[in-house]
């Protein structure tokens, strides 16, 4: 079942060709070029004033004059002449435009205001747009190559089941000429430039009921319109297509460690991962890894643990795969007792190794097939690993025979292929039987952690609203976050009410970071202490900065806990709401030891989000410490993601949060609230 | 210069082969294929007692009765079998034997006794061995195949200057064939097996000599007899010949945190890291890196800094090198100012991102390999980084064109290119030319990465010798380091002496972590409080454990500092003296966040360490905390590192040490120490 605008951009009757050259060396020819070479069936209309025909193609003056159903226009002029290129497509009501000129909303603010005015026109015009700084698209069947990019110099399209959808226009090519040389084919692939009109969303919601596209490839460059995104890949997923993500953006993550508070500990790429895994999109962090990995999902849902069995006829082989795999914390695992034992009956020693090592004398049909069929059907592992050596070089046919012969007899259990050697005859056999076949080691591990990783889409829990409040304490109460009970002074003589041992801190709108100007004292024992140590912190402040207004000091009565946490919210602009809790204290940041979730959670999510936090490791009764209440933290990170029900609510944290010791809770030292506006 | 040694190896007059199959579809006649095929010139004597004729060479009973110069002899015989055949190679001193046969020091003690009995008579023989557990070796000018491995039935010997030494024996074929397919040529290839009597650390220090071998690649599982390997890593720099290895193991990391000591912590990849460095050995991550991170040493020197200079057609392919090359610490750096506005008059957009994009417009050789050699012409960067795109694909000749022109002019500058489609001719093109070519956006970023960390071997500092002591408190006080007042009490009431507060812990050599058994009782104001905390340790400590020597208490000054970190020092049974300075706290374990070296230090690598150690940046004034005597840390380093001179000592520990205000010093809390014996 695919829609109109589906057909328009995959499979239009005509297309018209803006700014198409006549000289067959110039990349704008490419299109025009690589539609004909590539078996382009409906009518090319190249729109050109000055000519009558652009390589072999009658020409015309304008888009009106161009007879026949034009579905799709691609537009290559000069910036300066795209609006009225697509006046021209608006006033026909062409179903969509793909604009490959750059210089739009990527270039600044005068770009957006441009490339805006053109999408509100279109929207006017019911026409949809690609790009702009889209480089084009390409369907294989029926053939549709309207892109600039040059891996369509390629002798034929490789067709088959995997669409990409990409915010990089190069690497469409790339992706294409390398899937290509290993067996691996492609239903569509599109450049989405600037998203300007249709998103990658949209696309993979479009791809979702293309009966030829079987797996959806995202090159990602960062997330735009992630609700759109999350519902799409829900929806593939329902329909039993993976979707396999390549996001860049991991290594900004040193650079985002300037600020304490949650924005900047979420505003990274871990956000994204939170994102996708909630959406049940596998991500891969190899480039290989893209295409390699959509034939070891593909056909499987989401496994139940992290568990992987491996063989092989190469020990070394298998260790370069195995080393990165653990790494990525991974379970390598040893048969159980009674497949050891059938395997062992193949002559094969077994030891406790979690590898399958049939050396050399392995190599034969006679014993690899077996045991890799002894592998697939037991249910002690998620995934297989198989690694091929030289005979995957020099005799394909022989060495991949057992391979595809046990897949045929056990189609259900993941299975991954690493060969050894350079062996690219080998590598397609196993891509054109549907086999995950890897060449690189790393991407190979890659694949199978992504793919042990990956869980069906989240169902968000119900959220109990959560009562409107002015103030982070009182909003926080609401949640039933107990927190350390605080005093307002309005002078440093102001008596002192909450129990004591106290804290003073400098009460100020205007500074952040109150140890700096010597705005906080500590572990002061009574009134006395408490009320020389008020006029102190006023009077270096007042020093420190004479421009801050103050609102006097807070005294809070000093708590103790076994150890500290952070908890944070944050309505993250990319990705929605979300919920952090993560190893307390200066070095949080320093450590980035924290777990990340899409907000609400349920209380199980919230205890896993705590068992992910390494610094928690003594809490949990590492070397006998006496054990934290981290039950009472989990609920704490339930309550706080309930802040989803709170619009108004941009950014919350609690850092301190104390845990006690268990049973007896977390207590709330100090608190932020980021309202809206 | 090739010794003696290196002629029996890699260029033996005539080779005795034991246990040949005449059956050449066997394992067992590969050998001898592949000499032949590949065009052995000397001698084959096949050792068979029942026949005169093993595939068309003539066949012996025993070695004594083959004639001529026997400089080789290769054993395949059962492992029963072996000893004997050895026997005659000794009687006749073949000067080497190289032993495929399996099942001797690998599979436990009774093996290994075997293997020590050979080695021993080889020894007395003057006969040096190879293996067991060799697949054999393969030099490839003049061609000698002495090897069962696969990759050999290639059609062609890919000559060339790598040399590389496995400890696995399958992987040389993978490498041989994943260089041959990529233009990537080997002087010899060499699987050590057990490395009974020749290790890598020899080989390596034979290939130096050997004037075909221009860089040498480790295949490692482990570090074996380190001393001969360091010796031989830094012959090998000072001959000009990079050595980079690929070392199994990093994934066991997460397996070695049972233990708080110092050994766990050093003993496991971090410390083969330390030592490859001091070796001035460059590390790679990614199986292809290591023969792909060939080229880019090759000729070169170690760089000053960390930082790439990057251009590139594509920005998608650009930026999928980028992100982890970022995420490995390297520095990518954009042009300066002059260079970018010579860059501009060519017709680049520059701006101030690293990455130098000239876009489709940019493949003209007329832009691109101008630009590629004012990068490759300045100084600003160590490395310059050059993806290339689609046209590489088809046009490898003019993609590839300008690169080896821009090379050709600035031979000096190392260069790394990448290429985003696949395109095997212009890889090969490129390996042809000498020039680092990748595939792999990952393995491309991981060799820049360590042609980045390489530095020269290590010049080991001198190191004052320390007095010898019998306790921890003794010694680390000789070496400057000071330790907080402590005091042995007999029983709970002795009068205590040390200033207070105090901790009161339990002495006792048989308890390790006290606190888990009631041990120790902390902040104890005056002589009243100590006395009951005292009888309290003592008497939990019975009740817990009964069968436990105790010899009183311990009272221990309390010490205050701004942070605490852990200082270690251990002899490595692989890798020898390494020093540790690490944060402190429970936490440290769960965090890793220590540096490690190759003992002595001196003051500057302290401070190295120091920076690297993630946890110290609050006492580095991070958000304006006060600063910690980071200084004196750094000498206590030094110290810590001078127990080189000691060698009873096996381990010390000094953990806490606390570190005090800056100018204030450090102070040790809790010792410890492990004398041999």
């Amino acid at each position: 079942m695919t829609s109109a605008l589906f057909r328009a951009l995959f499979a239009p009757r005509g297309i018209a060709l803006y700014g198409a050259s006549g000289d067959a060396e110039k990349n704008t020819a490419r299109p025009q070029r690589y539609l004909r070479k590539h078996g382009y069936a409906g009518t090319i209309a190249p729109i050109n004033r000055a000519r009558r025909e652009v390589l072999g193609e009658t020409a015309y003056p304008s888009l009106a004059a161009a007879p026949g159903e034009i579905d799709h226009a691609f537009v290559m002029v000069p910036p300066g002449d795209v609006p009225a290129a697509c006046d021209e497509c608006f006033a026909r009501r062409v179903p969509v435009v793909t604009i490959f000129t750059d210089g739009f909303g990527e270039t600044g603010a005068a770009g957006r205001k441009v490339e805006d005015a053109l999408v509100a026109k279109a929207r006017a015009a019911g026409v949809r747009l690609l790009g702009p700084n889209s480089i084009g698209l390409v369907s294989t069947s029926p053939a549709t190559a309207l892109t600039v990019n040059a891996s369509l110099e390629i002798e034929r399209l490789p067709v088959g089941s995997l669409a990409v959808v990409s915010q990089s226009g190069s690497l469409i090519g790339a992706l294409l000429s390398r899937g290509a040389a290993r067996g691996i084919g492609f239903s569509r692939l599109v450049s989405v430039g600037n998203e300007a009109d249709l998103s990658v969303g949209e696309l993979l919601e479009l791809l979702v009921d293309d009966a030829q596209t079987k797996a959806i490839l995202l090159f990602l460059e960062t997330l735009r319109d992630a609700e759109r995104l999350a519902r799409a890949a829900r929806r593939a997923f329902a329909a039993g297509k993976p979707v396999i993500a390549y996001k860049l953006g991991r290594s900004s993550a040193g650079e985002a460690l300037a600020r304490s508070h949650t924005g900047a500990l979420a505003g990274d790429d871990r956000a994204a991962d939170a994102f996708l895994a909630a959406c049940g999109v596998l991500r891969v962090r190899s480039f290989e890894g893209l295409i390699e990995s959509a034939l070891l999902a593909l056909g499987q849902r989401p496994p139940q643990g992290k568990r992987v069995a491996m063989m092989t006829t190469t020990g070394g082989g298998a260790a370069v795969v195995a080393d990165p795999l653990g790494a990525a914390g991974v379970e390598l695992v040893a048969p159980p007792h009674g497949l050891g034992r059938r395997i062992r009956a193949l002559g094969v020693r077994v030891t406790d190794s979690p590898l399958i090592d049939l050396t050399l004398a392995g190599t034969r049909a006679s014993v690899y097939g077996p045991v890799l069929e002894a592998l697939l059907a037991s249910d002690h592992s998620d995934a297989v690993l198989a690694a091929v050596g030289s005979s995957a070089q020099f005799y394909p046919e022989l060495a991949i025979e057992p391979i595809l012969a046990a897949r045929r007899a056990h189609p259900a259990k993941a299975l991954a292929v690493f060969i050894a050697p350079e062996a690219p005859a080998s590598l397609e056999l196993l891509a054109r039987a549907g086999i995950a076949a890897f060449r690189a080691p790393e991407s190979c591990a890659d694949a199978l952690a992504a793919f042990c990783a990956w869980r069906a889409p989240r169902i968000p829990p119900h959220a109990d609203s959560v009562p409107a409040a002015r103030s982070a304490e009182a909003l926080f109460a609401a949640l039933g976050i107990p927190q350390a009970p605080t005093q307002r002074l309005r002078t440093a003589d102001d008596p002192i009410e909450c129990p004591f041992p106290v804290a003073i801190k400098i009460a100020s709108p205007d500074i952040e970071h109150k140890t700096e100007v010597g705005g906080v004292e500590l572990g002061l024992r009574d009134a006395h202490e408490a009320t020389a140590a008020a006029k102190r912190v006023l009077e270096r402040v007042r020093a420190a900065r004479p421009q801050a207004r103050i609102d006097g000091v807070i005294a809070a009565s000093m708590q103790t806990g076994l150890g500290e946490a952070i908890l944070g919210y944050r309505h993250d602009v990319q990705v929605g709401p979300l919920v952090l809790v993560g190893a307390g204290g200066t070095l949080a940041e320093v450590y980035r030891d924290f777990a990340l979730r899409i907000a609400p959670v349920s209380l199980e999510e919230a205890r896993e989000m705590v068992a992910e936090v390494r610094g928690f490791a003594s809490l949990a009764g590492l070397r006998n410490a006496p054990r934290g209440d981290l039950e009472a933290l989990a609920r704490a990170v339930v309550a706080f993601s309930r802040l989803v029900t709170r619009p108004e609510v941009v950014e919350a944290e609690i850092n301190p949060l104390l845990v006690k010791a268990a049973g007896e809770g977390v207590v709330g030292v100090d608190a932020l609230l980021v309202l809206r506006g």
